[in-house]
């Protein structure tokens, strides 16, 4: 690679999605990590917070949007939604491209934002330059973006294995159920009495059974996908005591005529050429152990007779293809690089 | 407690029912534990596969039909399926009640029995004698019963929660679907390589997404409830990296009509005065982590607006409510004691 | 169990060793658990943070001495150290006795309770009225006590194996070294970054390995187990992800003539009666997984030819033995109850 | 780089130390993975065993060492002590590099051998020939060896930590003691009963805390830093529920002058241009969390003035620096490769 480094800033980088941006922007050959922000360790070694980056010299400043301008084409928010805003349209103003892993710009609807925010959206004017962060639907729109949203991690899980079915027309659209499970690193690296080892390890539950934020994203995307205004579905996500990975479970009603071989041509047809997702062949389960520290999404598939369901499962790592790696995989694409540098 | 002691016979005491019945026996003040069996383990002391027990003196011995009919009042069967039905006949015939806690006599048609376990049912003749051992549905016919077959764990935590809405015409019944997560002790004492710790660690998988031998059974007891012959739904349980537990997670499709305020009433009519069901306030979700080493199945529920769909969860420990807890709540009512002895 | 229930309150009841607590005198036959109080929690039900306990009607308070004094025999402490001393004194004025679980009353030393805790000890006229909690070796002076300082959970893992062998003169008192695992449960409920679930999971980290709060306590007892003025040990705990439970292998140098045959007799002496200690026949080792939930401390012993070293292993439940069923224990001892009840 | 690669194989590639290998190998910019060998997977896909690898295109085949001669310039033998013996002459005849991560040749004393491992060195003449494959200590050699005896898991993680403070005189040789933590991936991808997930999840214990087999290794190698003929110590291994990690404490009573700053020095030379050995600052302690995944050893010391104890602590992944990493930083020695490449 001969070409020029891209020169990154990571934004907020002391949680667990920045964490996992420094270790694979540490072994990305073609950018330089100039600027890793962070209000609360402004100053410190990286190895104040993560050892293992002991190597690196990098030090966390805080955030400084003309610094960062300065010496950078890129920068990764990787900060709580609401926040994330505050630092986009500065970053785009100055001209650097923005890839945002937070919630802000991934829906359309600003009125689904208030509805399942509780508060309005903060930068609405902004919203519209925003492409979908997810490459195996938006590749094209990404490559010209300045905005980009990455998709979230449960959306990621329910999404990719869905989408293509929806949109070749094999499932009904108002009967969708997606059942999931995430490790305790999805909630970010949150000092609360629900995520001490105690209270989460030997414990399984349900949580937000309605309403959870990542609903309507999820819908926005399926519908999109079945070329339809909007749909509802049912998401239910899960606390489980692994540390990273998400399974998804989907449920969808088969249409006339869907049949295991449809379903296996559709996902060769949408994934047989992508670097990052891997079908299995029928009759072998997705397992997250699979995919943890990848930026793969694994999938597997089958077709229920007796219910007439098509039940899909889909793993993740929910900080890599379910956040950082997948921002990066953004980065690759917009910038024209290997899409798969970094990443594998 | 002044009556004359239950004497008690545990066939196959060495796997983790057992365990968990040789443990909760122990402390159950109407029973005395006369006879432990184990063909691997036969003549030695209990200590040296549960050092837990060490002070209770008991020793396993190879399974004695004639020995345990001498001596015992009642035995259970803590054996692999097809196995129990050996040993329900003979000790039946000499009069020893049965607490059956494989799969062998919960199917009442011996036609899904061949479909799932994929073999002739070993003893027709001796089923149509079991009653479902599921006391909060079963309570008078287990007063009875000389044979019983104690619910299967995942039947269990799908069952509570979803039979009373449907005995009150709440949901649908053709529109099911029950994802549930299981503990790792749910396989069983098993040594083969799916269950090795570094293969369930850090893990989450789905398997049998359809098919597995414990949906006919949920589809049997569930139809039983709506008051129909049949109906059919999805099954698909997870393996998660716990011990003990299962959470199960069920769609149902609201009638018309369905309100909160039905279904909690519906609860509190089937299970206010149960002493081993615990339904959650609306807005509480179930975890595991609060029923595990416990006989207490414990139940949530809402109903989402935007689906028509009413969303359940429960929790049970599976070795408990959901395998020998249960099996010993059967024995109290069966023979007349406190139904709570030895399970607080 | 005719005789009149003692009443009994528990002070500072919403952390893990208070939810232990609950959970075994809620089976103890000879107590009724009239108050339990938490500042946070005042005018709950303990379901609120509880919800195992739901069926016991029980609600959390503000604490209030003159209520406890009115209606309670006995008080647990169940606060963090330095906070137990302003509860103590009140309480024994107005005749409550009182049982500590906190570190307040464990040290004879006012000096070394300042150099560990470095804080004046808060109520040094009330510590000589403190009996140290370990019923295998005070058991005595326990039958009398109206201020019992329970044994801390680390020292009550190193100090039961390890106490018979110095008083029977088989190991060198100027050669000793203790390497404890605790599980995170043993931090307390404690909401703080190094203890949620994906910073402590997949960890295995010493902590303090010099100077921990414990160590003087260790050494206390090691003293006069020895018959000696002082003496000085290594102690070095460490974090690992489970939740309860803690292992302690202490290397001793064996003094002249120190045998195998030695060892088994000085246990057998010391421990033979003891209900709740377990020493393993030699060739196994213990684990705390056969002692988790239960009151016992298992003891597993060796002699290393090579060097001359024994080697002690024990493994107690560190809310159990470690905390609050020994606690229990000495309560029983104190009221002359059956030393056992509500611990079997 | 732009020399030819290094053709590899890897014999015993089914395990977890094979897959580890596989892992690194896959990114090592140096080398041409050409044969994985494994009897029980012959023919096979890699993925039917490790689906991540799925995109790799390897594919096991039963051992033959004619093939490997033919295509391979150097073997790594992931193979059970004992076995590893039988291909190492073959191949090293037929002028194939040999990297053992097995037990056989990591002895000098063929006494010691047969004493710990209970039977005859299976090839005492070879073992003449081996290098002792632990970088850091004998990085000269090891660039002419032709086999390499990777050092194991314990006894790198004891070594490292402990040999720069004996060769600098800073400790006493006749008091040692190491007591040591693993993760379940170190006994393997052993299926046995003690291995399965209910057996290790929420235990804690000790085993073999005499005479386990890396006993002699870790004495021999600190006898060698040491500059004398033997020494004793004390090992003790346990057995913790992570999939990896070894986290290491050692004690050494200290000789005469011993001062913090002196071992601070001590490290600084031994280590300060290491890339794999990061010694922590003062006042901090290793995790195994902050070298998962790495081929990196953390260390940690203190001096203990009450009882004039050096206390160091050292964390590993075992399948990383303890096997498979370190096999490779061996292998980029010996063939004159960037020393790091692959493992950063």
């Amino acid at each position: 690679m001969n070409m020029a480094k891209i020169n990154v800033a990571i934004i907020g980088a002391s949680g667990y999605s920045g964490e996992e941006l420094i270790r694979l922007l540490m072994r990305h050959r073609g950018v330089c990590l100039k600027v890793i922000t962070s209000r609360q360790y402004d100053g410190q070694g990286v190895e104040e917070v993560f050892p293992r980056f002991a190597s690196s010299g990098l030090k966390f400043s805080a955030p400084d949007v003309e610094r960062i301008a300065a010496e950078c084409d890129v920068a990764f928010l990787a900060l709580p939604h609401g926040l994330a805003s505050e630092y986009a349209l500065p970053l785009l103003d100055k001209g650097v491209k923005v890839i945002d892993i937070s919630a802000d710009f991934r829906l359309r609807s600003t009125a689904k934002y208030k509805q399942y925010y509780k508060e309005e959206h903060p930068s609405p004017e902004v919203l519209k330059r925003a492409v979908y962060g997810l490459p195996e639907l938006y590749r094209e729109q990404l490559k010209t973006a300045d905005l980009i949203a990455c998709a979230g991690c449960y959306p990621t899980s329910s999404i990719l294995p869905t989408a293509p079915i929806l949109a070749a027309g094999l499932a009904e659209t108002n009967d969708i159920i997606v059942s999931s499970m995430s490790g305790v690193s999805g909630a970010g690296r949150k000092v609360a009495l629900p995520y001490i080892f105690p209270e989460c390890n030997e414990s399984l539950k349900a949580y937000s059974p309605t309403g959870h934020r990542h609903l309507p994203e999820i819908e926005q995307e399926m519908a999109v996908a079945a070329g339809i205004e909007e749909l509802a579905i049912n998401f239910v996500p899960h606390l489980v005591p692994v540390n990273r990975g998400i399974n998804s479970t989907v449920l969808l009603k088969a249409a006339a005529g869907c049949t295991l071989e449809n379903i296996a041509a559709t996902y060769e047809k949408a994934y047989g050429n992508e670097p990052f997702v891997r079908v299995l062949e029928h009759g072998k389960t997705s397992d997250t152990k699979y995919v943890t520290m990848t930026n793969v999404c694994e999938i597997s598939y089958t077709l229920d007779a007796h219910t007439g369901r098509i039940i899909l499962t889909s793993t993740i790592d929910n900080l890599t293809k379910g956040a950082s790696g997948q921002a990066i995989q953004n980065m690759n694409i917009r910038f024209g690089l290997e899409e798969t540098e970094g990443l594998l």
